[in-house]
């Protein structure tokens, strides 16, 4: 099986990488790292990108960014910027990438638990994965010729140690929990599925 | 109290305005109809709008448009322009708002059932709308002086019959009922809810 892993040099594709390696062809990106460059922001980058790869039987995306900070500073640039970001450029994976994926492929995009448990100055990033999780639901019931889809929604992982004192209260989750999400939506059957881990 | 409805005009602005008129001040507004004008694509539209119409005490907004169609031909475009719109354009009602809004004050924007159950074509208005839904989940934590925040989620309204086509086997909401869950929020104490009609 070929597998894209877009942000595989990051702190939970890393993991993945390592869990979905073996057996498996793999092919790893970054916008500065991996086998090839890319950049989500632009959906020309991800077209070239695509264009570059060939056909393949499963995408990961472990990558994107969103503003954290006050709602009460935040402004329709900061938060647009973050949308740009891991929500449309995770999107423009799938828009794009549905016209290369072989016959019964999968993507597997990640969101995260912010979508329905909010911490302080997580606003955007909510957002933006709780539009993740639906879109997996919707984009379920229209992909073509066996094609899944699914999002991985993490809690705040134990590799991030940097992040908790944002996160009061939440339990860090570990990262072979974290990796086997990924695995069970790519080498599984399930599609249309917001697959938790918290 | 003061009340502004944007999107007064539409099928589900004009019922939500007669249930909240009688004992309040009414300020309804589109981007052609209404007390006042205002387009909610342009943040600048935005600010000015609130500067003319000054502190005020309820925010409600139905509006906001999406991409239909189907997933296989929606392109980065397409999904862009409806984010920008219901999407972005209702968020930024309520980042600009924040800094106009009276103490106690309440926002209530409009997302819909496609977060949760999906319909062929409609992926970036499911999108869109888990995006709004963890907006307001997240916004109720921030906001400040007391201010609420609350989103409405219908299904299909019997007032649109020509979308019955596409929601096949959907129940069509009440108008009534659609009318009463902006009322409850408004009027009522809740905050960082979705207040599913259907
Ligand atoms: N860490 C957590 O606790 C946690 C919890 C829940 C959800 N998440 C989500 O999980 C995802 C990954 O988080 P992480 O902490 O692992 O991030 P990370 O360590 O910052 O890694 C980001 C990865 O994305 C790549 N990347 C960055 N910008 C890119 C671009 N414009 N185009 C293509 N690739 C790009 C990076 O490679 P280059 O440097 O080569 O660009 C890197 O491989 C994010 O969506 C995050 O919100 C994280
Ligand atoms: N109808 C349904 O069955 C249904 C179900 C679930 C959710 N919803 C959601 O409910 C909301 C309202 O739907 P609807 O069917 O009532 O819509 P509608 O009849 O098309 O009404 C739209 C309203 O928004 C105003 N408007 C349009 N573009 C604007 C802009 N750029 N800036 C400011 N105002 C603008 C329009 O006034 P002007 O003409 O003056 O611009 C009009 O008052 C939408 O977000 C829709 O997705 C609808």
């Amino acid at each position: 099986m070929k597998i894209i892993i877009i942000g595989a040099s990051g702190t939970i594709g890393k993991k993945v990488t390592e869990a979905l390696q073996g057996k498996n062809e793999i092919i790893t990106a970054g916008s500065k790292s991996g086998d090839f460059q890319l950049d989500i922001t632009s959906p020309e980058s991800i077209e070239r990108f695509y264009e570059k790869v060939g056909p393949f039987d499963a995408l990961v995306s472990t990558t994107g960014s969103g503003h954290f900070g006050p709602l009460a500073s935040t402004t329709p640039a900061d938060f647009k910027k973050g949308i740009e970001s891991k929500l449309l450029g995770q999107v423009n994976l799938v828009l794009i990438g549905q016209h290369h994926i072989n016959p019964k492929g999968s993507f597997t995009l990640t969101s995260g638990i912010l979508s329905e448990d909010p911490v302080v100055n997580g606003v955007n990033l909510g957002t933006i994965n709780g539009g993740l999780n639906s879109f997996v639901i919707s984009a379920a019931i229209e992909l073509q010729n066996g094609v899944r889809i699914n999002a991985v929604s993490p809690g705040v992982v134990e590799d991030s140690p940097s992040y908790f004192e944002y996160f009061p209260g939440h339990e860090p989750v570990a990262m072979d929990k974290v990796a086997n999400a990924y695995v069970k939506s790519v080498l599984g059957a399930i599609t249309g599925q917001v697959i938790k881990v918290f």
